[in-house]
């Protein structure tokens, strides 16, 4: 549990704050997005009624022919996904190094345990769109690529470039393709 | 957390301890339930690879025109419910004694906190689709009027009068329409 | 854990915040009350050194003849049920639906799992009191009648008519019947 | 949560599972122990229902003029203390080193902090009972002095002495004097 | 977890909310306390990065020959003891009353189970330290012959002669020569 | 907490159960690896006495001039890292992708919160080595090149390619120099 939100009193409760319409509706972003994919997030900072209930939602909207929810981990939370559209490619890997991964279609679920790197792709040449829950009302998360190619202020070049087996140049050339955007 | 669950090693992981399609489909099972709704469980009895991750996820349909899943509580576990398909009634009764209640709409999120009794239902004239998360692998289930008037062995009918303000022929009433399959 | 209450300065804490005197001494208003029973809660609300502690204590009072404790839920813990005087038929139903009954006499106790429906009757012709210990500063009480039939504003007939397996006018009545002091 | 007890079937569950007599009674051994004191414990090792389920309950009784529950602590649980029958004087002291103290009479509570030590005493001329609550369905108790002076093998002299500010020969006097059984 | 800590807006969030520089350099203040040692925490309090992050860390110093960290407890974290310099007699107690010990050199570990008695001695001729890690960002201390004859208000001249066997004089005597500083 | 570990008998609990040697010592592998760190855990696969207590610790090494610990998380623990020699650059990215970083010299300590990307590095010309304690029995480890790079089966090139922003053959690059020895 993440602390620091109040706790309203009980008779101020309202049902406006149990609700969320923002996973609704057509997501163009994912098409226009560096990757092919937009992730909107239905936490606790969306939904106050969910301080303390340990759980929350997000959409994530896959643009046709690759779109990439690119390697990342959500620290405070295992997920698990609920294909609405399309057919995608996930995959997550265990500490031990193994990959466990799966084409997951319209209708099917996938789990990802907490902590753990993982992915999706949509390979078809349609729109995908998946629904995923955590068991945390903040999970977070770390899209990897982002997270140490575009992190400010940058890591260290040669942390980099020493850790991927890159020369510093292909480490610039990374972060110059990359933004928080992605 | 629910032990009892053994824990695979490692490198007997396996993608399909992670994945279940047991939520995908058309579910015809709804509009002959007797309430009108039916629900699939995707937790840790079906996706074995849930065990301590504290997550799992249902699917709940309805019947068009009244299809009612009745007044329930799941006693380990918070709700987040998404709509997929239709429009629906939802509510939950705080421990106050406030109706927390709304009209959700496809693709829009409702919350259920921990333990509360809740209810969703189908008013309009086509058959809805709901997924629900829960913050637990296995969260169980307790439709009220199932439980308390169809439990085996039965609860004493003077418990039921009393509590309800029935009079005994009716509770035996109640009693008489109510089964397990509600 | 539910947040929300400030945590003193280790130097302000004196004895009468880890004290309670409320549940001691004779308890008239269960004989008034509609169902016979009367809870005294010593929660987080009563006892502020409980705050963090995860645990806390209710008395229970039954008139002779039958007082009753309706069914009810605690949504966010487990309980443990005391006996100091008198007799008590005790249940709770489980997930699986099965009622597991027992009577309990003086100083023998019964455990209630967290969030199911339980309830206490008192069959016979003396009060009978017990001690209720919950895992939780704060475990919160659903009455079920109560918070079915008489939540504010109420839960739609239709809902209750159809659970139940009523017919809109022996839900009105049964409406008419609890008011929240049930 | 203390793991290493067995889930039962859902289908094999039994009333027994969760109720517990040995609650219930005289016990005249309080005043043969050696300190005047006697707990009988309902924990998971006495009711296997518990399981899981984060509460526990025990009985202690006080012999009269004096009767002691020396200072002890318990390693994984908060307590909630309700006094049945006479007045104890009761208190724990803080991490800070301060004495939280109180006279607890008949149907009074008090609250010891987990893991902090605490200690009861009966100066009245009366048999005194008490009932505790603890948030783990496997406590565990350490009595200070038997721990300390009667552990098996024992704790070295000169760690005691040298704790306690004693000279060897009155640390010997001391675990002359105490035995398991204190 | 202990709340009552602000969580800082993560934008405030600066590399010295993580950082401790107090574990490091000389303490000559071990063998100057009375009893031989000395603790540096390095828990919330230090590092307020820690809030909700559930882990801390302290350092122990023991003077030469005999310098003792008497037996003592934390509430709140089981603790996991590494050797930095010299060798150390430690040991720890059981619920069931078991010393459990070992002598632990540098580099090597002990674990002491959340909640239980334990304490560590130097029997060389040259100092030693350890580092001690806890599974709380605020695990508590409580050193078992000040808390019990140090308290303030003092625990009653009684209580602690009954339960540790020792006349009254004894226990002033004790008293006197224990200070909070012990 | 992970469970799937036996509870041994209270009995049969013996000191070797909470002690471990591993951390001590020289450790040579450092040099020797290819990015020139070594990690010596002492999780509750290593010291069997951790079971359930939520705690453990590890030793990491680092070659002189540039022994890295590369971009890495652990899936289920909060890490605080204590220096023993030498002097480190360490860091980690916030799930806002703000680099938290800072150079830690012997003696001192840095914090990882849980689920965060973080790495350490040994600039000097000298060996460094660092304790590192974490808030589970069993943390898990993923460092991201090799998981990401070197996973088995291997993760598909274009999920690598599009998400680092890299070509086909520039991944092969990376894959061909990356082994799980990493």
């Amino acid at each position: 549990m993440i602390d620091g939100f109040a706790c309203k009193p009980a008779d101020k409760v309202a049902e406006t704050d149990f609700f969320f319409a923002g996973l609704a509706g057509t997501k163009p972003s994912a098409a226009a997005a560096p990757l092919g994919s937009a992730v909107t997030a239905g936490d606790v900072l969306a939904i106050p009624g969910l301080n303390t209930l340990g759980i929350s939602m997000s959409r994530i909207d896959y643009a046709a022919a690759g779109g990439l929810n690119p390697p990342h981990l959500h620290p405070r939370a295992s997920e698990i996904l609920f294909v609405i559209a399309g057919r995608l490619e996930v995959g997550f890997i265990t500490a031990a190094g193994k990959l466990v991964s799966k084409t997951v279609s319209k209708g099917q679920v996938f789990v990802f345990p907490q902590g753990l790197m993982h992915f999706e792709r949509n390979k078809d040449d349609v729109l995908a769109t998946a629904i995923a829950a955590f068991d945390s009302e903040l999970p977070g998360t770390q899209r990897v690529p982002v997270a140490l190619f575009a992190a400010v202020p940058p890591v260290a070049d040669f942390v980099l470039a020493r850790a991927f087996g890159l020369e510093t140049e292909v480490v610039k050339k990374i972060e110059a393709g990359i933004t928080p955007k992605n």
